[in-house]
């Protein structure tokens, strides 16, 4: 472990590219925009995966795996949905690689070039939809409740790993529905899911909305959102699921024999989280040291640092210490005990306070004549000596309350650099500044747009719980259709 | 359900695409070659998964995620890897689609061309190299112990579900070791992996051995494998461990500082098993009724099939299993309720018994009145009727029963089928009929050559356990060098 990350207040930006990559989180890849997600950072995004993809089982929903291969003409069947993705797609050509003419180089063989080009998926959609079409024939094929676990590609020049790559993990369900109501009850049931396991597992608060018709999803009728303040007071887009009504259903004719045995188009949602949110995590809870965990979705939730000279004091620490390994087995709690001998204890220290693990123990000859153990909090940096017996019981509560204070510091974070003003001169000074500006709009387009030109701020989202009495545009001053969160975003 | 599936003595190869068909395991994509893995084939694979993945972390390894594109330039950086993947791959050449001049289609933007052609990754060997480069400087940083569950691309013209789609599900694992000596070791620790989880998860029996060079991964000094005998009779690559050498290290000039101070290349190997391993599970275990599922790796090991006619009726049925449920829970039995009102018993019946479930349990109302269950078993359709609390505490060694059945038949018919000739006559019989045949070969790649383009046979692999005393080559009658598996293979 190299010496520590440019300071967040220095540069933002820099700071986070040094997190990640003195964390081990992630690599840059090869291809201009790929990324390299390595174990510690994978490990994070597994245990999302988990919690995630035991709530979607919960509630009726299956896993199944669609093709990375579309064809050209099914991205162009929906009309929105064309116009989100051909700017920024993959695009396959041929199949066959040969010698150039004077064998200095491989070039794809003219020979192989395909009929029809195939787009890398950025979204599955249009493919999914083409397989409901084969099968859903009536009512009693209905709902379909599918995720599934994929990458996917978006052509992107401006990389920021975890946030913008042009690969990426993700999970996207697809589900199709005889009604309507169901369809939208689906996306909401969605949309708690994602609050529940952004706020509770990452600690991340997030405000619960809806988008502008120019912030949706290309080729949906409403998406929802779960947007989250960034260490910067940015925003960033941590999760959204979409009601596409009956649009897909009728660009593939997809539609099913009702009970009253008429025809009827299917009604379909999407949804979506990524390794995005790795990104959410780090902005959200890092320091000048290095990342925070929240300890729910912590690889390693407490690290013991023996201190030791010989392998005879190791072998007393590792034994003293046995009692406290049991406990947190017993409580399933993920320990591990670094007890590597070519590196120094305060490297050790280092390195650990660097991947963010919520509680450090040391034990040293000190420790140990005295029957000690020294606990010390990631968050908090707060020190602990206490008989090994008094701390280790306690462990588990330290955990909950290290979750707890993380989320709560990040709440009141987002809280206080949150404002309402009705004034665009304050908007203006807010939005440069960085802040979520809770404000009114009139529902116009283009006064977003121009509010957009004139700050670089968004309409984040429409929140749920929406009060608009005496309200008036923070733009054109005129009655409020909605109150919104501006902000500028990832 | 529709009908039954063509019988295997009449189309072996209709039979098999029946069978995913109709146990809805998979379907094809649009774009041909291409996939769709359902619901059911999916949890299938998740278990299967799951067994592998507890066994390489136990074993030390961790996962991680590496980029789907390879620039191509790095696939040309090992001669015989370069060979191996060049014909079948997926070409990336632009980023962008617009417009035609009419506005009548979608074409790739000519401005869009990229400056290096990307290759969609058909193995991982050359973007890890690319990394290891950089993660590896000195023996400490060695061994390193990466899997990745992934999807590749290997273009393929002949389609089938499973066994040979031009993008598969697969894990890759790629290490990278200090020496020779713990490099080999490596390999063959994870060849006794995948030979434990495919013979005692999916209940068939394998051969474990080494590849010939005609045979064996472009870019590996040595392929080991485990083959697999079909139901009819043809041989199966179930899953192969490669011994890389330092091959893949010089290509990508992977050094580390070794103890004594010198520099040294690195020693590596991957390994990978993949979705065809549910091909292998289907063509293996599976009969004129469908599939049938070792209980380890079904995603339901017992359904219940409740007889009534009024809601009334099924509330006393439900009751009446309550502590049979429980016993199942108990014991994580995976187990479903199968209570649909909209299709007969005898519809559930075939169902079930098309997606292989080990064991069905029927309660009826006469069951009822007499204190009963039927209990039938999907491997031998034997049926029990007894007892609710005899059979209930039974159910658990009968799914013992059950896998060892189904491994022991396979194994069976796998011995049955393997004959011992040095005729050259009998073995162009034996070939013809189907079969593995064990014999001599004197180790010349020519003949070798000679025996696939006579009989379509290869050297599936060369057995680890020897016996070459008084063995002759089965084509050239010369000394054998080794004793080998020929068969025709998927």
């Amino acid at each position: 472990m190299s010496k520590g990350v440019t300071p967040k207040s220095e540069n933002y930006s820099k700071w986070y590219t040094d997190v990640i990559t003195k964390a081990e989180l992630a690599d840059y890849g090869p291809v201009k925009g790929t990324m390299v997600i390595r174990p510690y950072g994978y490990q994070i995004w597994d245990n999302l995966k988990n919690y995630l993809d035991e709530e979607f089982k919960k509630t009726g929903h299956t896993n199944a795996y669609f093709p990375l291969f579309i064809p050209k003409s099914f991205l162009a069947k929906e009309a929105e949905h064309v116009q989100g993705f051909a700017k920024e797609c993959a695009i396959v050509t041929h199949s066959r690689l040969i010698n150039n003419k004077d064998k200095t180089d491989l070039i794809p063989d003219p020979q192989s070039k395909l009929e029809e080009e195939i787009i890398v998926r950025p979204t599955s959609e249009t493919i999914i939809w083409s397989m409901y079409k084969k099968w859903i024939n009536s009512h009693r094929d209905l709902p379909i409740l599918i995720n599934q676990w994929a990458n996917v590609v978006r052509w992107e020049m401006r990389t920021r790993l975890f946030l913008r790559t042009s690969e990426f993990l993700w999970q996207e369900g697809h589900t199709a529905h005889s009604t309507e109501v169901e369809a939208k009850e689906e996306t909401l049931k969605i949309l708690n899911i994602y609050q529940d396991i952004v706020e509770n597992i990452l600690g991340i608060p997030v405000i619960c909305g809806m988008k502008t018709d120019a912030e949706k999803f290309a080729g949906a009728e409403t998406t929802y959102c779960i947007e989250a303040m960034m260490g910067d007071k940015r925003a960033l887009q941590a999760g959204t699921s979409h009601y596409l009504g009956q649009n897909f259903a009728k660009a593939f004719n997809v539609k099913f024999q009702d009970t009253d045995n008429t025809e009827k188009h299917v009604y379909a949602t999407s949804w979506g989280v990524s390794t995005r949110l790795i990104g959410a995590l780090i902005m959200v809870h890092g320091d000048d040291k290095g990342l925070r965990l929240p300890p729910n979705i912590a690889p390693i939730q407490v690290v013991f640092v023996p201190i030791y000279k010989t392998s005879d004091e190791l072998e007393k620490i590792k034994k003293y210490l046995t009692p406290t390994f049991e406990y947190c087995a017993v409580n399933t709690i993920r320990y591990y005990l670094d007890d590597r001998e070519q590196v120094s204890p305060g490297y050790k220290f280092n390195e650990w306070e660097m991947k963010g693990i919520p509680i450090r123990i040391e034990v040293g000859q000190r420790d140990l004549m005295e029957d000690n153990v020294t606990l010390v909090r990631r968050d908090t940096f707060k020190k602990i000596v206490d008989k090994r017996d008094c701390i280790t019981p306690k462990i588990a509560s330290i955990l909950k309350q290290i979750q707890t204070a993380l989320f709560t510091e990040a709440l009141q974070f987002q809280k206080s650099n949150t404002y309402k003003t009705n004034e665009y001169k304050e908007f203006k000074e807010l939005v440069r500044k960085g802040a979520f500006i809770d404000c009114g709009w009139d529902g116009n387009p283009e006064t977003e747009l121009k509010i957009k030109s004139d700050t670089n701020a968004t309409i984040r989202c429409i929140p749920m719980k929406q009060n608009i009495k005496n309200l008036n545009c923070i733009y054109s001053s005129k009655k409020a259709k909605y109150q919104v969160i501006f902000a500028k975003a990832y």
